[in-house]
């Protein structure tokens, strides 16, 4: 890893053990092995440097999520995969954790890779959503926009419910729930819709 | 007030605004207007007042939620007049926000009335839906606990998307999206389920 990277590893590991607020100049040069002349050299301070590592987190949910949604399959067993895959369900979402750091929420620089990833993945979903409708796979009482924004909270939620009972259950269960609500939306054959 | 709910209160403020690691006994007592002595004749110390303040959070939004689900009307209308209620969306649930709080979560004892609310909460829900489920509004294919845990999870995933967005449009149309769900998953008339 180069210095720039190292330094950037090491403020998402504190963000996300100690948020902004205890995340220090200090701890992340001495988390990342790097001098301070040197940190000041490839970033212009610790709003630079979150920045930087939240928009990486970011991206990397954005990549982790295309794996499945741009997967084969029809839209229902798209979004199935996205929601099935393995999660560190009581560590939580990353991103979505952000909206709970008072600091990054109230500068807007920090919080816009947050917003842009929720949007980007909401869009992504009522893409998907919408070619379901139109392939008849889905009935046509469904919003796109409404029912992707939908599928994203219940993943985000869900983390809340598994959290405050330090068991995974309940996200299984919401998840289970909402892909019972897709199957009831679900016309019984393809291409049948009216 | 008496000096004990002043104590009550001005934790519960503090917790919200600044967490538990930032909720000292001594804002307590100056925001409670309240010495330390008499402090201490009604609580044994700070994990004392936060469960008392945490236990009364959750007993409210419990309250809250069954003045909607105890209300007149057929499941989907309780649920929808539950749903639509108004909250203060950008601010998010007080007790859905303690799972995010990692001392409180690290804590048995303060975790259990978060965790306590969010089952009542699924456990009133799916007991609505299963009356729904009975009286044939909705098709039989929905499993009543897993749709009351994405119900729950809808809602406090909104308030992420929301906080993310800095807008409510997203909380508001992640209920749009399950209502419609919901929707396509009644029967069209009541009493046909197959």
């Amino acid at each position: 890893m180069t210095t720039q990277d190292r330094l950037i590893e090491s403020t998402r590991t504190l963000l996300w053990e100690r948020g902004y607020v205890g995340t220090s100049p200090k701890a992340i040069q001495q988390l990342a092995g790097v001098g301070q002349g040197s940190m000041y050299h490839h970033f212009t301070g610790k709003p630079d440097l979150a920045l930087a590592a939240i928009t990486r987190t970011a991206e990397e949910r954005r990549a982790q999520a295309e794996a499945q949604l741009g997967g084969p399959g029809t839209a229902v067993e798209r979004i199935t995969a996205y929601l099935r895959r393995e999660r560190e369900v009581l560590r939580g979402c990353p991103v979505g954790r952000l909206t709970q750091d008072p600091d990054v929420m109230a500068d807007p620089a920090l919080r816009r890779p947050v917003e842009q990833m929720f949007a980007w993945l909401r869009e992504r979903l009522a893409g998907i959503l919408a070619e379901g409708l139109t392939a008849g796979e889905l009935r046509p009482v469904l919003d796109p926009a409404a029912t992707a924004a939908t599928v994203v909270a219940t993943l985000q939620g869900g983390y809340v419910l598994a959290r405050a009972a330090a068991a995974t259950g309940p996200f299984d269960q919401a998840i289970d729930g909402l892909l019972g609500l897709l199957t009831a939306a679900a016309t019984s054959a393809p291409g049948s819709a009216a």
